[in-house]
């Protein structure tokens, strides 16, 4: 079943809220969100600054211990304004850098969907005219954290949530551990375009047209959130520094090849050992971001 | 001009070591490495283990505040036997995961140049047949570090060093800064593959055929390493954590863009904000190294 | 006024739950605390594991921007039982020596707040007697956390929460930004003794008696927890890595040296440069704390 | 016996260098050091900048496997002028907060022995008058590190080196691993005072007098330095990030527990539980420096 839903209110948090549409086990829901400030599709402030997430969704069924898939179905910007950071962020640059760093100013760019571009505006800099391909993605989106905690959408941890990795677009499935009652999915903060890292603290902010379709992976337990495309598999680290992330993408992996692909444990660790990817997220947000990723073709399922 | 050498000693510290052969500005070297433990094409251990390097080879007029270009022009496994680690290092896990990691031991594969590719012959696993393709590459390698110091093999600095970075393979210039009279090059731990990260300690370990061609930068000065191939630009940050690694190259990537490309600080950030991507090079050595990457389109020259 | 409080319910997080006591600016509350695994006075458990809190006290005329003073008056075990783990954590070790690490197992102390004491019971070892002074502490209090979170006792942010850091004993006072209206302050996770950065994961682990007198600073703004006794006046910083925690509390005491002590930037800097004292608050927790000291005898205020 | 030795060449790395100065296990060298700067007691600059080294001693009969014991048995400053920076490191900081330090200036003390005391002279801040009773120490020492590499003096490892540790002084006896014959021990980098951490980059940087006992422990093997003093044994683990210095730290502590104090593995870990103490050497240098202590009313042996 399809359900058109449009938000009236977001969070800010990612908890135990008030549920805005209960779905069941396979639906797809088309929706839309706001940019990173709140800005909807008229470029009109709905809601406050900070990732202001649509949702949450409650998924009939969806229990503790279960896993929550979520295909992202098509995400496309439905504005043509977009905005990011013009400065790399303090942490990003050496401690002795900093001070050599431009003053931070907003950036705006020109999305133009029908031609899949994003050119930049201003402000006026020497670099020559720079149009990008369209990427758009979610930035940040996941489901109610454990413990009934409300964690801020400007971070990330095992429910997901902000982090801002460039691959979750159109055609990606990502998994998240469901820790209450009826998952409680929430999304937001599209990027039209994004670097790797998101290292000036954004991607090129823009509201979105969203469709996605939620299924419950029932008595399917895992840790951190995971994903998968048509070529990849990828686990998610979320913590500081990205030591520690790297730890729990690479672990999570290893675990996955076990229960899933009929592996054991040195057979994980040798197919890991030469044939393994990374990819920076974030490192920007209060955690950043490792991804794991091993390519399908290593794979038999 | 071209020089043929055939080494007779290694050395497992990159520092001010008598040189080996010396050379003009452009000439080429055809020469041999041994593998990470020091054994040769013959399978007979020729040097202690550790990384030991061929070189350190003199460049004539090369100076301190120079940068010293090096072309890889070819590198091709000369035997057919490689090894690795079986079991992720205990450093890339969760600290609560270590203790499923399975016992070290080492990881056997059968190097075809011929068929480009390596096979995995043992140890036994439930791991079906796995044939990977070749990318040969150079681990370590690098010049003789600053302040006449003597640096281990083991790890790396803004000298270069053991990176551990996959794509330093054929077709790759890297650049390094010039900190002893004549730079004194020196290059070895020679991969067949490698995964990113280097995550089990190793990449497929074995002694490599290389012929490298060596330029001057006259008065060009760097700060950390630096690459390009026809399709990138890359800079280089060694150092733990993973973060500060990412610092270092990120800021290395700013001043290159400044220096060499026409930006001012701001055109540098803002070309560098949706368009970096990152590569993790290894997670194991002493040293971490992060790889800041930009794609040559976004660059006018 | 002095308000006898006997708790009823407990919170695993710190967040914007509903107040059990109203009390006034200078009001002391006396109240207990049950231990990190909800067990109260009489070993019986009342709440779930993961240091409950007694609380929230809604502190009336709190307003987001203003200060919260939590003067610890007295702090007493209420109980003979305490416990903590007998392993240090395998973070806090060398990865590689993960596996010599003793198997986990609960370690027993008996408290005897008469004599001052607390002694090791088990298991057993070839550890001599090991009698230990007692240090009474709250291992976990704090504030209602920014943006309507709720944020879970194991771990700790700008809010206070799980410092677990030896020194918030009797004779201090703790200062936490206020969040939300009343401030809606919590304790618990009380300890009869801790070490350094609580590298077992736990201190002896035991329920209180406390009292507390709370107090607002109207409109004194600090971004991270405060603390004063006698001699030291103290900043936390809680994060990972350690380098950012420590970054937190040395930014955090510049900033209190400049708008409390007279001091301009640069007699901020040098006051502190040899004066300075670092201590380590826990290791263990999701976000570790590092405390930056500097000693009063070096103050004018 | 006792040596005096005046030093006319310096060193800037630890490494295999000719010795200065044969002497016999049990010997005492009385010695001088220049500042961190390379000037000598009539501010003469006599060696480059950058922790210039005096030595190395070769200990006769020191062999690779036995550890080498360093007792400071005095060291006073040679003179009245002392200097540090001025500035907290950027790298101490919030990254966010680098703008706001002050420009790097030096600061200079008048350092009077017979007082005992430093005192500020500038540059002119609002802070009062800053008089400090001296604790002078020594900054940079160990000895030749492993594998035939010569280190920087401005960083630490396993074979000691600009470990920066405020404890160095008269009364504390240090231990280093022997890697190189005659252990080659070098000395320098003398401070007046020094706060925790090292936060400025310096202490109060100072030539010093220097009288120091070299014993040899043979067949005695450690891994990373360690201290004693009548009160404490220490452990030092010399790393970045401070989470990793940590972990080297602690995991030499239950070594040296387990190998001299009688204790099994579960004694010594329930022993460390409670009662540890750390310190932070520096969080300044290439490689910071954590201190584990234990007192030693808490060990038989």
């Amino acid at each position: 079943m399809e359900h058109r839903f449009s938000p009236s209110k977001y969070h800010t948090t990612l908890g135990p809220h008030e549920p805005v549409l209960y779905v069941s086990d396979g639906d797809t829901i088309v929706t839309t969100t706001v940019d990173a400030h709140g800005f909807d599709e008229h470029r009109k402030q709905v809601a406050p600054r900070g990732n202001p997430q649509t949702g949450p969704f409650y998924v009939n069924g969806a229990a503790p211990g279960d896993t929550l898939a979520v295909e992202i179905n098509e995400i496309e910007p439905n504005r043509r304004y977009g905005f990011c950071g013009s400065s790399v962020a303090p942490n990003v640059v050496d401690p002795g850098y900093v001070r050599e760093l431009p003053q931070a100013a907003r950036a705006e760019w020109d999305v133009d969907v029908s031609a899949n571009t994003a050119t930049l505006v201003g402000p006026p800099s020497d670099l020559r005219e720079l149009v990008l391909p369209l990427q758009p993605m979610l930035g940040c989106f996941g489901v109610a954290p454990t413990r009934g905690q409300a964690i801020s959408t400007a971070t990330s941890a095992e429910h997901g949530g902000n982090m801002d990795y460039r691959r979750f677009v159109a055609g990606t499935t990502a998994f998240f551990p469901v820790f209450e009652p009826g998952a409680l999915f929430f999304l937001g903060d599209g990027h039209a375009v994004q670097g790797d890292g998101e290292i000036v603290g954004s991607g090129i902010e823009i509201s979105m047209s969203v469709r996605v379709t939620l299924r419950i992976l029932k008595g399917k337990t895992i840790i951190w959130p995971r994903a998968e495309n048509n070529d990849w598999i990828m686990t998610f680290g979320n913590a500081r520094p990205l030591d520690q992330a790297t730890q729990h993408a690479t672990t999570e992996m290893l675990r996955w090849l076990q229960s899933d692909y009929g592996l054991d444990s040195l057979g994980a660790n040798l197919l890991l050992s030469q044939c393994v990817r990374y990819e920076l997220g974030n490192i920007f947000d209060p955690a950043y971001t490792m991804v794991c990723k091993l390519n399908r073709k290593w794979l038999t399922e």
